[in-house]
Order: structure tokens, then C-alpha cells, then sequence
């Protein structure tokens, strides 16, 4: 029998998708987290991952998808392809992974079909998508629809960040009441640095995950404290 | 630039893919295969495969797809778990893995993305599809459209053998002038087995999947010679 009160996050360790993971711990009465180790040059992620499904006692899984780094071709997962965040010649930043939102998806709802749970949760938004065409809302919607024409199972992908901002996304993270988890836990950072606390969080604080990151955060300060 | 005469072909070895292999050779100037290892169990398959694309000196590649294997839960990727045919409780036979097709598919999208071909063919089809959701028409078309939509790229899902059941497939081959092919080439049997070959092929002879491939050739015999 399918189980609606629970539900399966697509969980990176990232600011997003642990906003998300706080918002479905008070949405469902069970969560298990689902996380994707496809070769990412940033995987401490999963680390952090780990770590805070440990803390809250929920049930994770980190599932190896070595497809996409056999497909090679961008700089998310090719170690000898400089990160940059231009647009290429097919308009869009070399950071996109072309169908990873659709493998995730994919592969989270295989998992959930196993464990008869309809609801998935992601963190995808296109607020700050900065042009990637699989975060946007219309994506989300016909992906849906696929998974359940292609699964017979009546499938929700719950995506509470799709029209938030990060200054947004920062303020529910704070009204969900884990704002200093958010910035002492989670990870943004493309180049993987965790060395200095800043008020926002660890990163460098150049790169362009960071300084979304740190804008937002600042913007939701500036707003918080009235300025 | 986009190559619209070139096409990626979704390619098995079986004899509904091979079919589509020579369909796309006729319709397309350029063709490429792309085949998935996912711990199949009848991975003889992929030896087929590209002992047919290097006749027919097609580029073709076999994919490693590690996650199907890592969900389990079906018999066509687990040592041990006997090959049945039976609705399970959730209505399927459980040789259904859920989201297969998805997952192949975009994995050949993401291949033909950055080939810059838009052209993908795939042999699944809904006449003989023993209740897998994810061959019916409906869920190729909300496939295409998610594709397109999560890479901003237009693809088009080529399905050549929808709406035709097994005697049509046969038809098909042998209107294409490749029948003899077909029947000494392709692979279909779920037991692997290939130790005698019959006026139709390959294969233990019992399993459905060989059933419905003889049984569809008698018919198309008889339609042939008039019977």
C-alpha cells in the first residue's frame, strides 16, 4: 500500500536541498534522504550529506550513478576541465550536466516505487537557476508526468524552493528554525574550500555557488533587521 | 549545428532494436548505436550488438549503467531472483525495473546532446509491451517533451515499431531486407540461451520473450506464403 506520509528526498548536502530536507521533516511523518555520488569534483557534499542525516536520524542512502561521469564532458565531474561559468556555445553554463535533474529524478523514483512512496522532494528552483533549463518549473511538472506515465505510480515531485530566491530560501530556513545548521552544515562551495566560517557559511566566496550564497544571506539579513 | 541526418540508436541486440537499427540505416545519412550494460543477466546481448554494428561499421557504444543494478529488486539484474512472468503485487511482471526506459533514454540524450544530434530511435513499443508503462506511446511522448524541456534541446524520439506486434516486426525486417539477419543475429531470449537455432532464431524456445518472437514469426510466415 502506498505510504503518503512519508517521502524521499533528493538530498545533496547543499543549502537548497537541506532547507528542503527541514521542510519535509515537518511536512511527513517519515523521511528517508536519497543522495547521488555521480563522480562530482565537489563531493564533500556527501560527507555533509551524511553528517546531518546522522543528527536527525534519517535514514540515508548515497547511490553510485557512474553513468554520468562516463559520459564525461563537463566540468562538474571532468577533473581536467577548468570550472567555468560562462556560456558555452550551446548558451548554457559548462557546469550543466545534460539530463542530470532527469537521472536523479529517475533514480529516486525507482527507489521510492520499492519502498511504495509517492512523494519525492527537490530542491530545484528557478529563481537562480542561472539558465539551467532542468530546474525550471515546467521541467518539474513533465518530469512528473513522465515518472508516472512510465511507473504507473502516482508520483509527486515536491519542489518548495521553485520560486524562492536564495535571500528566500535563506528566510525559511530560519522559519523552519535551523538558520545556523543551514550556514554551519551545508555546502555551496563549486571548489570545495571549508576552511574559513564566514557569516554565510564556508566557501571561497568567489566562486559564483558562493557569492549567490553569501548575497542572499546578506539580503535576508538586511531585511531581518530592518536596514 | 544540429545534425538532423544523423541519429542516435537506443540498440540492444534484440531483434525489436536490430529491426530499428535498419529502419534508422534507411531513414538517416549517419547513424550511431549506444547500448547499456546494467548487469543484464542476458548480457550476451551486447557481444550481439556489436558484432552487428561492426558489420554494418555503425559507431557503437556500451555504456556501463551501475545504478539499475545497485536498486535491484528485479529478476533481470539479480542472480537471485527467479525469472518470472506473473503480475507481481504491484500488478507487473517482475522482470519490470522501474524507470529502465527512463534512464536509458536519457542517457542516449545526453550522449546525442553533445554529438549534436537530435534524432533518437528507440524499438519499444506498446502491442506486445506484457505491461511495462514505460513502452506505451503516452509515456514515449511525455518523454520527448521532458527531454526537451530539462536540455532546451529538441529532440525527437523515434519509435518505429509502436504500434506493430511481433508478425509486423518480422514484416518490417524482411521489407527492410534483412530477415535472414534478424533471425541468425538478434538475441532475445531471457535465458541466454543459444544453442540451436530454429527457422526463427535463437533461445530456449519456453521463456515468453522467445514464445512471442516464434510465435510472430509462424504468423508472418503464413502470411507470406498465403496460408
Amino acid at each position: 500500500m502506498t505510504d503518503n506520509s512519508s517521502a524521499l528526498v533528493v538530498f545533496s548536502g547543499g543549502q537548497d536541498s537541506t532547507t528542503c530536507l527541514f521542510w519535509a521533516m515537518e511536512k511527513f511523518t517519515k523521511i528517508q534522504a536519497i543522495s547521488f555520488d555521480y563522480g562530482q569534483r565537489h563531493n564533500i557534499e556527501l560527507q555533509i550529506a551524511e553528517k546531518i542525516c546522522e543528527k536527525y536520524s534519517i535514514t540515508h542512502e548515497i547511490l553510485a550513478v557512474n553513468s554520468l561521469k562516463e559520459l564525461g564532458g563537463n566540468s562538474l565531474t571532468m577533473d581536467s576541465m577548468a570550472v567555468t561559468f560562462e556560456a558555452t556555445e550551446n548558451s548554457l553554463p559548462n557546469t550543466f550536466v545534460p539530463g542530470r535533474n532527469i537521472i536523479f529524478l529517475t533514480l529516486a523514483a525507482a527507489r521510492a516505487y520499492q519502498m511504495n512512496i509517492t512523494n519525492i522532494v527537490t530542491g530545484v528552483g528557478q529563481e537562480d537557476y542561472s539558465g539551467y533549463p532542468d530546474c525550471r518549473e515546467e521541467f518539474v511538472d513533465s518530469m512528473e508526468k513522465t515518472l508516472r506515465l512510465g511507473t504507473d505510480k502516482a508520483f509527486v515531485i515536491h519542489r518548495p524552493l521553485m520560486f524562492l530566491n536564495k535571500a528566500e530560501i535563506w528566510e525559511l530556513s530560519d522559519q523552519l528554525g535551523h538558520l545556523q545548521e543551514i550556514i554551519e552544515s551545508t555546502h555551496t562551495c563549486y571548489n570545495g574550500i571549508r576552511d574559513q566560517l564566514h557569516d554565510w557559511g564556508y566557501g571561497c566566496g568567489s566562486c559564483p555557488a558562493c557569492k549567490l550564497r553569501a548575497d542572499g544571506y546578506r539580503l535576508y539579513m538586511e531585511k531581518k533587521n530592518g536596514i
